[in-house]
């Protein structure tokens, strides 16, 4: 069975988004970010990185860790979620390493500056909800013109955009300048798999605050 | 033939030196970049995101921006720098999305605040330029005990991590709290494809100079 080391973030939220969706057994471990945990000895033998999600896959003796990664590994795998040539496949990487080095790090930052920073810094600020807002734009183009981000079919990059989008308070975003968006996102909240991800996340949250 | 726009950046060569090392034959375009050549309306109708580099496939009527995207779509077109199943193959990816949200953006987020950024922000500085360094040494943990960032081959994880090292110095960085990566990045840097694609880079900064 595949063991899962998570917590309610946007990048954890996706292997679980994909582990429910191909129907695969697996074991939720909750590393509470908000305390630390991530950086404890043990976890960081697991990613010295000191990030969540890892996933062990026992049939390939693998410790994997990078989000995306898990996807593609995942996807693979099972056959399912990425298409296996041409551009449809390659309109899924794109958009997975748009997401990885573009939108979710300007998300993050953006975020950070705003809520986590210990002094607040107006130019860093306007520069990283620049970065996200437009990233944002961005997607809402290519949204304007088809169902799902890489195309017509729903893949692996609509669950690497969904797990920032569903943290999108961090970075104060919403989405009432990105109506493709909303469409797009309200689409793929409505997935059963989608759903029952949220449900074990927001259960991690409700945990962490009775221990 | 491919057609590459791209200039002498850290994602630009990253195609350059895949498509060298493919042996494939490519038009190069220079998108002068210091100029502001990535936002004329000509550009951005290849990438609205105003980025180099973007490869046109004619074969697959393919315009492909994202390096990362453009090196797992040559790789796969020809067989060749992924490996195509296991862990080996898992390792690249997790390589080359640690390179696309992690190092790079580190990177890039710390050479804009010391070297572009209009006004000097100290604790901006001291966060990306120490989210380099961390992210670098990350790296040289890894290749401790491998002679590649993705294990004993040679792959577009190592193309992908040489891009940003390659252009090291607008971060402020060198190897030497590095020693793994320092003989790493000797290894890859004498390869006679990427030796070539360097020049190339070259040849398009002199050009630009001369215009």
């Amino acid at each position: 069975m595949y063991q899962l080391y998570a917590f309610a973030t946007p990048n954890s939220i996706k292997a679980i988004i994909a582990l429910e969706e191909l129907a695969q057994d697996y074991q939720l471990h909750a590393i509470n970010v908000r305390q630390g945990q991530q950086k404890t000895e043990a976890f960081t033998l697991l990613n010295p990185n000191a990030k969540v999600p890892v996933l062990i896959s026992p049939a390939d003796k693998l410790v994997l860790t990078e989000s995306a990664a898990i996807l593609v590994y995942l996807a693979e795998r099972y056959g399912q979620l990425l298409p296996t040539t041409g551009v449809a496949r390659a309109r899924v990487f794109e958009q997975l390493f748009f997401h990885a080095s573009g939108l979710g790090p300007a998300f993050g930052q953006s975020g950070y500056f705003q809520k986590a920073a210990p002094e607040a810094i107006p130019a860093a600020i306007a520069r990283f909800d620049g970065e996200a807002r437009h990233t944002l734009a961005l997607l809402d183009r290519v949204l304007a013109t088809q169902d799902y981000v890489a195309g017509d079919s729903y893949s692996i990059a609509d669950i690497a955009h969904f797990g920032w989008l569903w943290r999108r308070a961090f970075a104060n975003i919403d989405f009432s300048a990105t109506p493709h968006v909303e469409r797009w996102y309200a689409l793929v909240a409505a997935r059963p798999a989608v759903q029952r991800a949220i449900a074990r996340a927001d259960a991690m949250l409700a945990d962490a605050a009775k221990a």
